[in-house]
């Protein structure tokens, strides 16, 4: 099946015309269950469910007009080249939702996550996109079907549609009617993430291919899917039962686990920088001393960190240039 | 089955009395593809085979005597206490060995690996321990069965028995009988190996507890097995070719692959030091450039390098400290 069957079903049959502007915000997420694979590159659809949590006011913000002629791109307030991998893969989505094929888009992208905070910009950018679509076009779509498109363009942005725990359903239908994300009811005020910026140097391998080396070349690959489906039955019990030791754990282990099956690959693909290295020691120091603090880790050098509210001082003294987001703060 | 009942098996029936001393040496042995996991752990019996490299003259020399009253220990040209993990696991193997209850054992070890480079003496000493105990006793005992007897005393001892490349096949007796070690029959006279020391500190937990823990709660564990069983096969073949590439690729892969395992162990075992992370992409930078070496890792933070003699001179730019073997030399 194609994107375009896909949104052909999703969207409604009758068309409005656009409003003159649209803007939406949606917010960076951090997965704790990782989405590491891929049972259909066209569709984004994983191989298995994944977890994450929002970062509530660190995301992108979107605003889309309609434009005449071609698309145009401002990203933190800079025009970007239209051949960028930024405005390629914009374009390659918004291409997708052309009322007439002469129908352009203006769009202004505001990244309120720094840019050098080592998070993702593409699963809110491709959320927020999504979102600000929904309203230039009135399609009036609940957040479950817009979390469907907005992986379109990119997997990881399906969990953008939400605040808080999100669930992303791997699903098995080969449409991914069923790959769709939804929240967890559980807030947890004190929970704290924090954002351990190593490296703004450009990776060594992109996540998409990273993920495609790593499926077809780790034996170790085969039995990721079996792990995510333990780990998400214990972080979802974690989580009801607020049990932040089972939390952090779990996320740990599952994040080193999907850089384990990285490492296995041929070649192997290795994010890890020296100071990725010394800040996991750094946090198993501290977590020797008493301050209970995990770590996750993406395609990429740095680490998040999770911890409670209690601990930060410590957490601090660990890791001073630490950046705190409160999820669940009102 | 019984370490003592292995032995009773493989021992003369007639037992000649012990010569005054005996002197022998057993060069140390790096795993091109690892023994990692144990299919018993009494016999020291692996769950798959291994490969190894001899390192020629880098290696212990053991000498033996009869001694009254209690065993003693000189390691080095210094005493060694008999708490010592050292003395402890060389009496524990001595036990095994005495002809009467009240016959102990003068033990001279020698390492002429130094003590700083990171390899692993346990392998070298106990295979020269028991080709000394060969000696003293004059049980005129092939190398195949002394490899046998070596393994009872340390997995990897097995291996320690032969020059050159040598396997160590898992088996499948629960006696073991058929888990012994022998030498390949190719020599590759311009083959190095570089050890690589970054840490002489003590190790966070050591390689027997290590294995059982990657065993027991590593999900990715579970097909270790088969990648060593495609990687033995590949390595095999490599060296029957002299295919230096294909060499290098398995034995980098496979080194990987068991840390990877590791790393996924809950909690994770992470041998890596930040100076291990900067040396592996020190010897990837060094490929890209066209110098063709590769590595392996065992249980702890130090690199062993492979390559050919004509990249000596680049190998020693990027590793100006490198320790250089030569394995093959005349």
């Amino acid at each position: 099946m194609t994107k375009s069957e896909v949104i052909e079903q999703l969207l409604p049959k009758r068309r409005s015309a656009p409003r003159a502007a649209a803007t939406a915000f949606a917010p960076a997420n951090i997965a704790l269950c990782k989405y590491w694979g891929k049972r259909d590159a066209e569709l984004n659809l994983p191989t298995a469910s994944s977890l994450s949590i929002s970062l509530g006011k660190l995301g992108s913000e979107v605003t889309l007009a309609p434009r005449a002629g071609h698309d145009r791109f401002t990203l933190n307030g800079q025009l970007i080249a239209p051949e960028s991998s930024f405005a390629r893969r914009a374009a390659a989505f918004l291409g997708l939702f052309r009322p007439a094929p002469d129908f352009y888009y203006d769009v202004t992208a505001t990244n309120t996550v720094p840019t050098a905070a080592g998070l993702a910009s593409s699963a809110s950018g491709f959320a927020a996109l999504t979102l600000a679509l929904n309203e230039l076009f009135a399609w009036k779509l609940d957040r479950r079907k817009l979390s469907i498109l907005a992986r379109l363009g990119s997997g990881s942005a399906s969990r953008s549609l939400f605040e808080g725990f999100v669930e992303w359903h791997a699903g098995r239908a080969p449409t991914g009617m069923d790959s769709f994300a939804e929240p967890l009811a559980t807030k947890w005020p004190d929970l704290r993430i924090g954002l351990v910026v190593l490296s703004d140097k450009e990776k060594p391998i992109g996540s998409r291919d990273a993920m495609a080396q790593t499926r077809d070349t780790s034996p170790l690959y085969a039995v990721w899917p079996e792990t995510v489906a333990r780990d998400l039955v214990a972080l979802k019990e974690a989580i009801s039962q607020r049990d932040f030791t089972q939390l952090g754990e779990v996320a740990e282990g599952n994040a080193l686990a999907m850089h384990a099956t990285m490492l296995a690959a041929r070649p192997a693909i290795l994010y890890f920088l020296p100071e990725s290295i010394e800040a996991i020691h750094t946090v198993h120091a501290l977590r020797a001393e008493g301050c209970e603090v995990y770590f996750t880790m993406d395609a990429g050098p740095n680490l998040k960190l999770l911890f409670r509210k209690a601990d930060l001082r410590y957490v601090i003294k660990g890791f001073p240039e630490v950046q705190v987001v409160a999820p669940f703060a009102t």
